[in-house]
């Protein structure tokens, strides 16, 4: 069995480290822009570089002839790729990853399907934006229609005058105007869904974002967060089935008061996922294989008290931070400040325990 | 950091797969013998194969210059690698393995420390070996010193007739005469030492073998096996540091009415310790890692109910067989009959559950 993945970061890294002991080969479609950095999955597999006017036929037989084709993320141009749907299976489809790739899709995705989110106004010109802000009211975010994670491309509004930080290119190719939602809690919901609509989902993760970017996950969640596991559930299921989506999903949610507002889907393993790698039988990355290989779904039950740390550079390999509860998932990454290098995994008999480790290595981070 | 592996087999493979996460490079030195499979370990780090003559300086160069070199097992010529340890650490040390490589040596390793074995006979000549079937008794085991694995090189002896089937050339490189014994159950106990003295042990495992090749393995073992516990941590903590020994080892012992025996001593990473890949925090691989490079050793306890049954050809790669409750290990070794193809783990929330579990599996298995 051989896995085409699109994309050589840390993801496509994690999800072949999960596919070797399966006895699964892979194969890396590597992003030639400036982030690229194949040293994540230098070894693993074969990496194959898109060629501008590359015929799916080519494209194929480069990537080793796979059984089926899937992604570490969905930011990805999908039009040079999209003959290979007749030479392999693609999973998730490429309809899923484009509905995921624009913020617009995913709103109008979860407005059909009347999934609750935070309200918003869509824009490609100025005074619809500034229309926005009297409807919205402040604060309010604008973000990118594409090409956003991490907090990038995202701006906060606290007056009418702040939409000049928004860049005119930007605005043009569309951008979300979304109501500041005062969550109680950020939390997500990682679940799979085999072609037979079989899906597993692990319990909810308890996440918290640094200027955009996640530091920290918690597996169980507060009570605050797991009294919405039923409605969370039913969510992510509804969207899986809309999309006859085939791998794992996470559903990033912002838990409030009275509901649960969907925030933002990634069709793909996502970091809050990363404690099931030890928290779990069966881990997000195996379980994405598992049900794009067709395979039975793993155990997604946490094992008991989870977490995970994201290091970001310029803290660089913490090998010697390691406890009897930790381990370590280190990408080999070239280290930038800011940038995801690695995590550490935590796994205790309490929560006590859980907070007071995680507590302990965020301290001794950069 | 960079790791070599003396041996490319499945341990190799799993070793290199538990320290890729850890940011950790590996290079194989591939025995070049009848047995050589190097798809286990390719793409995992550089080959590397001895020649005849080559001087440590060279090997080192080759290998990458390894921060350490370690082994996947004991039967190997280290005579080639001696010059080695002026130029890095080799954990365990050569003197562990070379007493671990010869059955002798580990019992008499055992005499000193006054840790009971069964009743044996060395013996280099036929009349020595007749004299062990008088003082001994019958039936008795006859195993070649060295070269012994998976019930390779022993004969049950029933009466001094069988000796006949010794081979001449075996018993004139020594062989050992052994009582034979009629256990309760055959358990084994995996441990891991740091330098600094400091160790884990993870519960002892309830092994089940079939002529003399490992099929399954059960944790926690039945009451039978975990009353000896503290006298096998006890036994094995004195022979690690008794050889000053850094890294992982696993101690066979046949569990009698009163006593404790132990059969044999694997300076390594053991086929009874790979339920912890999935059954413990840490698996016996990361823990042989962390010990060889001055890591916190990880957490040991099983977090459920652990099993492992092991693959053996003809079966190919049963993914079909999978359930939610197991995971599997695939080697990628060329397919022989009796040959170890990969295992497949289990971990379950009963020891009902995980004994129908793993029945099942079996049966499906030829």
């Amino acid at each position: 069995m051989r896995i085409a993945i699109v994309g050589s970061g840390q993801l496509a890294r994690m999800l072949a480290l999960a596919g070797l002991p399966l006895g699964y080969q892979f194969s890396f479609l590597v992003d030639t822009g400036a982030d690229t950095d194949t040293r994540c999955v230098d070894g693993l597999g074969d990496l194959v570089f898109l060629q501008p006017g590359m015929t799916a036929d080519v494209l194929y037989e480069e990537l080793g002839s796979p059984d089926v084709l899937t992604f570490e993320k969905e930011q990805c141009n999908i039009e040079p790729l999209r003959g290979l749907q007749e030479l392999t299976r693609i999973s998730p489809s490429f309809d899923a990853i484009a509905c995921c790739q624009n913020r617009h899709g995913e709103k109008q995705l979860l407005q059909k399907l009347q999934i609750p989110s935070s309200p918003f106004v869509y824009a490609t010109e100025p005074s619809v934006l500034q229309q926005a802000v009297e409807d919205l009211g402040t604060p309010l975010v604008v973000k990118s229609i594409s090409e956003g994670y991490d907090g990038k491309n995202q701006w906060r509004i606290n007056s009418a005058d702040d939409l000049a930080a928004v860049p005119a290119d930007m605005l043009a190719r569309g951008v979300i105007a979304e109501q500041w939602i005062p969550f109680l809690a950020e939390a997500s919901l990682v679940g799979a869904r085999r072609s037979d609509g079989e899906c597993v989902f692990y319990p909810l993760a308890e996440n918290t974002h640094r200027q955009g970017i996640l530091v920290k996950s918690v597996v169980p969640a507060s009570e605050n967060c797991q009294r919405m596991t039923d409605v969370a559930v039913d969510y992510l299921q509804r969207i899986m089935e809309e999309l006859n989506y085939v791998g794992v999903m996470a559903m990033e949610c912002f838990v409030c008061e009275d509901e649960l507002l969907v925030n933002e889907l990634a069709p793909r393993v996502h970091n809050s996922g990363h404690w099931s790698q030890d928290g779990a039988l069966c881990s997000q990355f195996e379980n994405h294989l598992r049900a794009i290989t067709g395979l039975t779904l793993g155990a997604t039950e946490n094992l008991g008290f989870a977490g995970m740390v994201n290091i970001l550079g310029p803290n660089s390999e913490p090998q010697e931070l390691l406890s009897a509860q930790s381990t370590l998932h280190w990408y080999n990454k070239t280290i930038r400040p800011g940038r995801k290098q690695g995590h550490v995994n935590f796994l205790t008999e309490s929560g006590d325990e859980l907070q007071e480790r995680m507590q302990t290595l965020s301290e001794l981070l950069v």
